[in-house]
């Protein structure tokens, strides 16, 4: 284990956070609060230590998978762990466990909230709250990648283990300049949703944090009523970037960039996402018609609802949980199977939804034809053995984390629903789940260790699982 | 595909059902019920167009996997159409769905009935009732296999077909032999649970049927509080014989014919297997504590349902439903766990749970020694690529199969518990799962498609998924 790059990266997250950090502290002196030293002496206690380790260059430089996966669960840990302090010092979230419960949902974008009044927060504490779905969105290691010089080859693992999808890759020949664009490309589209939500007619301040909880795919809200107070334009907007932001950020790069809008429109995990959502919101529209009071009511509240659920934000307009068993059921299953790849949303990701039904497809092929060879494909190109592979190990590991963790859960003796569905919102980063944890409920009734589990699930969600595991595998650190 | 082998073993399938049909038949003469007539006119119904139809040899005899896969799944949608006609014609069940219904959830070892009354059914239909859970148990295929004269090598795959497990093989060389040891041994088995039972007190009409659904893991019973009304030293007998018939009878066979004892008790999944009974028993003992008088109540009411859920029997002698959040997440797990490979049990089989998370942990092994080449060991042997492979994807459809289904059953509007743990019953052949369809429940109240649907699940649950597709992908039909 290389010891020296682990501490050196760990010095640059903490450099980042102080960066970050850097813009609460400005929103609570514009607003004129009190809690502005709660934020200035966490942003010291960033920068000074972050600063101080990061001047010692690692001894040697080369590290392999396992220590990437190491570096960005560490990495988030800290950060989250330091994220926290500004609620419990200035008194927000005085308890730990709950602060770090609420930072950790930030950074993970799942939005799953310990408060029962988000509205008594500062607005200091309720800009960084909103500000950790935009960083945790497109992740700290990729802006880490994008803003420093780096070593080399290896930062690839890096990218890797913090990107979601089965199968990620550089757009263009230098990482360096991948995850550059890539920000630039957030940037934009982020500061397009907020002029938006500006000429819309929504103030500075939830603009600004509207967006970001979009941007990231989070869903916290600064209303205790979460989006269910805006104007349905505004919902539509916020509906509509939700999605964009849940659309794998290769086909903007090809859109942009790119040589062709071909590349992007072959992108066939793209349209079987769009398909997804059409689809999920017009049997919601029939299903929950009883619900609506008009065609556009139903197709804004349906609409919204999917998009909120499958990019894994977590914004309501309407209270769901009311909703006929199987509007509630296709929003439990568009749960597990989440946004693309390569987009700022969580779940199990499209592009592996699809290759598990075709790899479903070949497997009855090859009942009927047993001599038969056929490569499963994608957006015109072969999808590798190995990827393959991966996906069904990737089901796997997800089934078994699932399972371990409902159990756990299972003893704090909420009802059914509510313990399988807490674990399945806070997996695929959600947000709110079905009964006492849906759209109207909140998370403060868990236990201390139902919460630190589910903390472990946003993280391992967020993370696409291996990060987490590995980090808490004694043979881990054992090995050479 | 090989349509003569295929209509011939179909002909064969209903001579075996004429067989078995002339048991009931026989209860009827000796309880002088009237509905001799639906027995014998069924009886001749088999027995008259299944000789005519085997008496022409097919052309060729050579068949392949996915013919195997297809007669498998059309023999026992034979054998349930004209099993379920006794109850049409004797008008115990006179609606035909109802009575389908029924007689798939009899051969599949399910356990799930549309009645709210068993006790007004007559002797013959009791009887024939719990014969189809004692016929699906070791099944019907393999019951051919031992008597009948067979075309030879490719008979292995209607072995594989029929038979539960990721790695089907034989214990002898000769596959008849085979066939012939184990229902040897299933009747041996049952046998003597018939005798502890009479033992015991029980008259011997009903020591009869619930020997045939303890031994094929059904559930049916013949009292309307399923077992509940029996003494405790009926159910702890019952409880045992349960576990036992979940056992793999590869264990049997080493323990009786084979050369060690040895063999016997180093198969991993056995003690797998009975661990998490334990476990699981003193986990629900502890936390269902409020609802139990003594403790060997605790132990009796715990250990009873544990052994009828992962053995997937579906026996009740306590209204579990009403137990704590933990407990009945207990149950819904060992729900999908299931009994061992090579038993008489339904669910995803305790060999694949063992695989999987042997597989995962490979998969993190992996990560941290990307050079280390892992093989995965079982019972001493190693478990070739292959098998490991083929136990993903079966995960994966799986999942795949118990997705659609439950969106389909959704949409017959019932609460949310309902619907997922309908479905779970159903696929795992268990027979109850939790609030409707809890074990003071049934399943009459389901929409006519939801039926269907949860009848599919039936069959593809105890035939492993792949006949039942196969039988309805067009492309086999197509194929050469």
């Amino acid at each position: 284990m290389n010891h020296g790059s682990i501490i050196h990266i760990i010095g640059r997250i903490l450099q980042i956070e102080a960066l970050f950090l850097a813009l609460p502290l400005l929103v609570s002196i514009i607003y004129g609060e009190d809690d502005f030293w709660a934020f200035l002496i966490v942003f010291i206690a960033c920068i000074v230590p972050g600063s101080l380790i990061s001047l010692k260059k690692p001894g040697k430089s080369a590290f392999y998978a396992r220590e990437g996966f190491v570096m960005v669960a560490l990495g988030w840990l800290v950060m989250s762990v330091m994220g926290c302090l500004p609620f419990v010092i200035n008194g927000d979230i005085p308890d730990f466990t709950n602060a770090f419960f609420e930072t950790v949902s930030g950074f993970t974008t799942t939005g799953s909230s310990i408060l029962t009044d988000v509205e008594a927060l500062s607005h200091a504490s309720l800009f960084w709250r909103s500000l950790t779905h935009w960083i945790g969105g497109m992740g700290v290691f990729v802006f880490l990648l994008a803003v420093m010089p780096m070593a080399g080859a290896q930062d690839m693992h890096l990218m890797r283990s913090e990107s979601p999808g089965p199968d990620v890759g550089k757009l263009v020949p230098k990482l360096k300049n991948t995850a550059k664009l890539l920000y630039q490309l957030y940037f934009a589209l982020t500061l397009l949703l907020f002029i938006l939500l500006l000429f819309s007619g929504m103030d500075v301040f939830e603009a600004l944090t509207v967006s970001f909880g979009t941007a990231g795919t989070g869903g916290f809200a600064i209303k205790n009523t979460s989006i269910a107070g805006c104007s349905e334009l505004q919902q539509v907007i916020i509906g509509v970037f939700m999605i964009l932001f849940g659309i794998n950020f290769n086909f903007y790069f090809f859109l942009t960039f790119g040589k062709s809008i071909k590349s992007a429109l072959q992108m066939e995990e793209v349209r079987v996402y769009l398909l997804i959502v059409l689809a999920s919101t017009g049997l919601i529209m029939i299903n929950a018609r009883h619900h609506f009071v008009s065609l556009f009511d139903a197709f804004n509240k349906s609409f919204f609802q999917v998009a909120s659920i499958i990019t894994t934000t977590g914004f309501a307009t309407a209270d769901f949980d009311l909703w006929p068993t199987a509007s509630k059921t296709i929003l439990v299953m568009l749960m597990f199977v989440g946004a693309c790849a390569g987009s700022t949303g969580g779940g199990i990701k499209v592009s592996r939804i699809v290759i598990l039904f075709k790899s479903f497809h070949r497997e009855l092929v090859r009942f009927i034809h047993p001599r038969l060879i056929k490569n499963i494909h994608s957006s015109g190109r072969v999808i590798s053995r190995d990827t393959v592979s991966g996906v069904k190990m990737y089901l796997a590991a997800y089934v078994i984390i699932y399972m371990v963790s409902v159990f756990i859960v299972s003893f704090n003796d909420l009802d059914i629903v509510s313990t399988f569905t807490a674990v399945s919102a806070a997996m695929n980063n959600i947000g709110p789940g079905l009964a006492s944890v849906g759209p109207t409920g909140n998370f403060s009734h868990f236990s201390l260790i139902s919460k630190w589990v589910l903390m472990f699930d946003m993280l391992a969600g967020r993370l696409e699982l291996y990060p987490m595991l590995l980090l808490f595998a004694p043979a881990t650190w054992r090995s050479k």
